[in-house]
């Protein structure tokens, strides 16, 4: 049994009341509450474990860096990766896929190079390509969505050519709540590497990057109810191997003279510095307590959220959902006919508690596409219920008295 | 008066035990501890009023903007730059100084464009720049440190040629302790930028980037008392006007489509995706802590406890401290004549309940030019005591004892 009450008794937060009301937090896709193991863990971290990591001897340095060094083992368990060699830890998504295009992809590819991404990518996915387009004549190749959001893996496949050096795809759109089958783009893929997106993906369901056989997938701990500023990357060895370091510092070297350097293994090499000791503990528990609970029963439970809300919105004809792919994860984003632009939705629910985000979610390619200049979205967590469900729905029909 | 056993009482973890010994954390120039100020700031931040920063307008995102944005003043301020406006949030010393060297001296360095740097620098002020030598055939001009340990600025001055494009410096030796007069260094060198690694700088002292009219001044949270993987950068404007974004993604642009990017105004350019809204407020936390205690008092018990330390080593004749110059910060690194190794020092300490690092500290080139593998070193911080120092001499004494 998913016990959802539980579960919220578990976040100190959603206790809390805003403007005179309980919390209705739907701002899932932008970022996660915390549980209190994560916040313990972090309390913990600093007042009782402290210390600098890997290049001390002394009894705190070698807690920290046990625990520290923990985390990497949780997270490829989390992945199911190979290794935790394969793991690189970091600040999240942005640093994961900035590292990958700055170490691994600036230095073997040139004019006219192709990089294959959707549409519905996240600006973390798009940015740091087109700084290879604008500095090295890397050209972007676009996949855009079907009309009800889907994305089918044949049209990822169809847009690579003979100069496609990569794939970069989202596992899950952060407005559509489309969920893409990558599994199946890598195996049509051939020697094109794959990067996945996991930002949204990886908290909305299992994640197995063995069994997707993906290349690089990046993680962002934030939106996994983990600590700011917590992430990784899983990355193939193989690639880890082709790959040169990105950022330059302490740890992620061998051996530094005034006329050379030499890089630590991987994934140490792409470490560079002190590293983000006491929120990847924090991370660690964060996975530690999903994987209790269960990363399939929590995607039941979400998708069970996602059936629910379709259907009630289904019910205001006044209201446009964007993207309605089958088993789409539970982030809903939405216009509201007549008068009430995204914001003044925003404003209206949170007058009653309720916190959506409006805007255009680093996507505007995206809004692009569907030709609005923003949305607001309802995006789900674990610890969400219907009885939220229908409050928005009740917010929303306010809205639309107040703007119809 | 500086009231040390209150500031003590302010650190948790001072209390602890380690080994079965009161901890006597001697390690501050890996990473200090967190005043009880922080640890609740981190908290609260979680538990009580978390939500993503900038892209929203519910409250819970509204009040988390306002905190993390007001961290930026509060940085400004302990830095005493002209503006928040130049003060870029990251993760540390180490991502700060890579954002130069990848957004700005890359794009305006190339084949035989010279770095000056000292001997003394920290790995994160010396790979970022190999990495430039490596790709783009930029030489390092390295200058060395005097016999006493001091780096007088005539002699970094004397190393500028017509073709040197940066001078990249440490305020303070994290081997050390030299103080190095970076103002000097700046008014001798005409046009030519220069870089601070203030990471054990801004610790020890009061730092005001306006009188030294530096370029760039590098900070790390977690030395400064503040949560992991906090941090930031002072950029002048000019510089940032110069400057190329770094890592790409969320919140750093203007506007992105599939043909095109245009980018946010400074700061707001150089910090992609979510930042690490809740250690930024903690890190606003402990630079306020600092400042209500304040930065010239710290500096002046310090002071006193680098004089009483450096009168007790004094007696140690089997002890070999590196570094003399005047008015060093409380950083001694030494070796002990006789068999024992930099590594059984530190454990035979550890035993004890104190807390020394031991190894090449992230400065190898300094470590080649002192003609030794490793030093055993103790880094004091503003809650250090004389009666710590005493400890540590008696370790010393049981090292030479059992090695000598």
């Amino acid at each position: 049994m998913y016990d959802v009450d539980k579960i919220r008794a578990d976040f100190p937060i959603l206790a809390r009341e805003v403007n005179g009301q309980p919390l209705t937090y739907l701002d899932n896709g932008a970022s996660a509450q915390k549980p209190k193991a994560v916040i313990d863990a972090v309390t913990r971290g600093y007042a009782e474990e402290y210390s600098n990591v890997h290049r001390g001897l002394h009894f705190l340095s070698n807690l920290s860096t046990e625990r520290y060094e923990g985390v990497r083992e949780t997270i490829a368990r989390f992945l199911n990766a190979p290794s935790a060699d394969e793991i690189i830890m970091n600040t999240g998504t942005t640093e994961g896929i900035n590292m990958v295009a700055y170490g691994w992809a600036a230095p073997r590819m040139g004019e006219g190079d192709e990089i294959v991404l959707t549409v519905a990518e996240h600006h973390a996915n798009i940015v740091p390509w087109h700084f290879l387009r604008e500095r090295q004549g890397v050209k972007l190749v676009w996949v855009e969505p079907d009309l009800d959001g889907s994305i089918p893996p044949e049209k990822v496949l169809a847009a690579v050519t003979e100069r496609t050096k990569l794939i970069a795809v989202t596992h899950c759109s952060n407005v559509l709540g489309t969920v893409v089958d990558v599994k199946a783009i890598k195996a049509g893929a051939g020697d094109v590497p794959v990067l996945v997106d996991g930002s949204q993906g990886a908290v909305h369901m299992p994640v197995d990057v063995s069994d997707l056989d993906c290349d690089f997938y990046a993680i962002t701990g934030h939106k996994l109810y983990g600590p700011s500023a917590s992430g990784a990357i899983f990355a193939k060895r193989a690639r880890m191997d082709e790959m040169r370091p990105f950022m330059g510092g302490g740890d992620m070297i061998r051996e530094v003279s005034r006329d050379e350097v030499s890089y630590n293994d991987p994934p140490m090499k792409f470490e560079a510095g002190t590293p983000g000791i006491v929120q990847m503990i924090g991370l660690g528990a964060a996975l530690e307590y999903l994987m209790d609970i269960g990363m399939d029963r929590i995607a039941a439970h979400e998708q069970a959220l996602a059936g629910y809300a379709a259907e009630r919105f289904a019910g205001l004809n006044w209201l446009h959902v964007q993207g309605h792919a089958p088993g789409k994860a539970a982030i809903f984003s939405f216009t509201v006919e007549g008068g009430a632009h995204a914001h003044d939705i925003s404003t209206i629910l949170d007058k009653k508690g309720i916190a959506v985000r409006a805007g255009h979610h680093c996507a505007q390619p995206l809004m692009e596409h569907l030709g609005v200049p923003a949305t607001a979205r309802a995006s789900f967590g674990m610890y969400n219920t219907e009885a939220e469900v229908d409050r928005l729905v009740e917010g929303l029909e306010l809205c639309h008295k107040l703007f119809g």
